[in-house]
């Protein structure tokens, strides 16, 4: 342990995660993802660009998931998700270090009834954090949307789902790229900071196979107009019950 | 005038418009796509679709668009368009009947600066109304989505803007077609009967040879709790100074 490393209480399941300030550190996304994810009961999970483990370990907390696998490239972040799967004593979640591009090999050809991915949002080019960790994680330096969808649609179940967060200035794309691969978006969710604001985030899911239909979930308000958390959100964060 | 003919005040600017009861009356949907478009003062606008010249009539009232032009297959929905266009004393108004697919030749090679449509929204197939205008009105038996977006493409001047209003099931439809025909998606807006129920409509712009950047505005909600119209609702209705 160093200075830069800490250990967050995720305040659900007793749960904690190893953070390192110098590294991508996780956000609302992750937290909006792991809840909007329909991850059904004895579901093998794949999560593509686990970062630190946050999704993994939040999906663990959250569902009945018989096994959830996350692949990340980053060996500093592979190794704070493998000390918080050790601490927190997941035997359900294996984190394996790795280009996803490699995911078929990593995971020895297992199928998978659902994938999600927090993927870096921005295209490659313009200003980019100087740190490469971070960098690889905000930028499609290493893997893009359309890599990321491909490698779903390769280890996923025929009928199995993805389910993804990112911007939805990348809708077009987002939409597109998951056609192009067969993975049929069925679900999506845009999340405004405000009820009166744009939409920063959206969660997106999608069936290898299945049919055009998409429904447009309510609108995910985050904070209420006196800066508080919303009732949904506190959801999301496991907290609705307090 | 017969018996299922009567003329419906818009209430907007002393505005009436001729209606049909055995053909597609106007809904929602068209009022909030007059709202939605951004027509420029000055612009030439063409609206695809036109049925009894509700989008038309609204843009008249609500913008300051040069010229207007609207396209219709159904003759008697032109018969009513043409009528409320010279009773209301529209002279920037322009019906034009005949198929949107010779819209080219029907507007004799104009350009256009914005095109509006309120398509048939339904995919072909399936229970359809016994009434053939209103069957043309809402399925695509006489045009699709991809007729009306590559239409669209022709008519439009390079960096002229497209607006439409559809249903939020065909999402993944528009982005892809929009883009195949150069018309990039810009902003979109879905449409909420209530705060907490899915999307039940969305309006989405394009600009035609336009950069990737998709914005999503706020969510709009077209009723209250307690079952009234929302602000933004009324505004659409141009009733929000009352």
């Amino acid at each position: 342990m160093n200075e830069f490393e800490r250990a967050d209480d995720l305040q659900i399941g007793g749960l904690s995660i190893w953070q390192d300030t110098r590294e991508f550190c996780f956000g609302v996304d992750a937290v909006l993802l792991s809840s909007f994810a329909e991850v059904r009961k004895g579901d093998r999970v794949l999560d593509l660009c686990t970062g630190n483990g946050i999704v993994p370990i939040l999906l663990h907390a959250k569902t009945e998931a018989s096994c959830i696998y996350g692949i990340e490239i980053n060996p500093v972040q592979v190794a704070l998700a493998k000390r918080s799967v050790y601490d927190n004593k997941l035997t359900s979640v294996s984190i394996l270090e790795g280009n996803i591009k490699d995911a078929v090999a990593l995971t020895e050809g297992k199928r998978f009834d659902h994938v999600t991915c927090n993927p870096p949002y921005i295209k490659e080019g313009g200003l980019q954090n100087p740190s490469y960790g971070k960098a690889i994680a905000r930028h499609e330096i290493l893997c893009t949307l359309s890599d990321v969808v491909q490698i779903a649609a390769r280890v996923l179940q025929y009928g199995g789902r993805f389910s993804m967060v990112h911007r939805p200035d990348r809708l077009t794309d987002i939409l597109s790229v998951m056609r192009q691969y067969r993975i049929e978006p069925r679900r999506l969710r845009m999340v405004h900071p405000r009820e009166n604001a744009a939409a920063t985030l959206v969660l997106i899911d999608g069936t290898l196979g299945g049919g055009t239909f998409l429904r447009v979930m309510p609108p995910l308000v985050l904070y209420q107009q006196d800066g508080t958390y919303t009732k949904e959100a506190l959801k999301c964060y496991g907290r609705d019950e307090k």
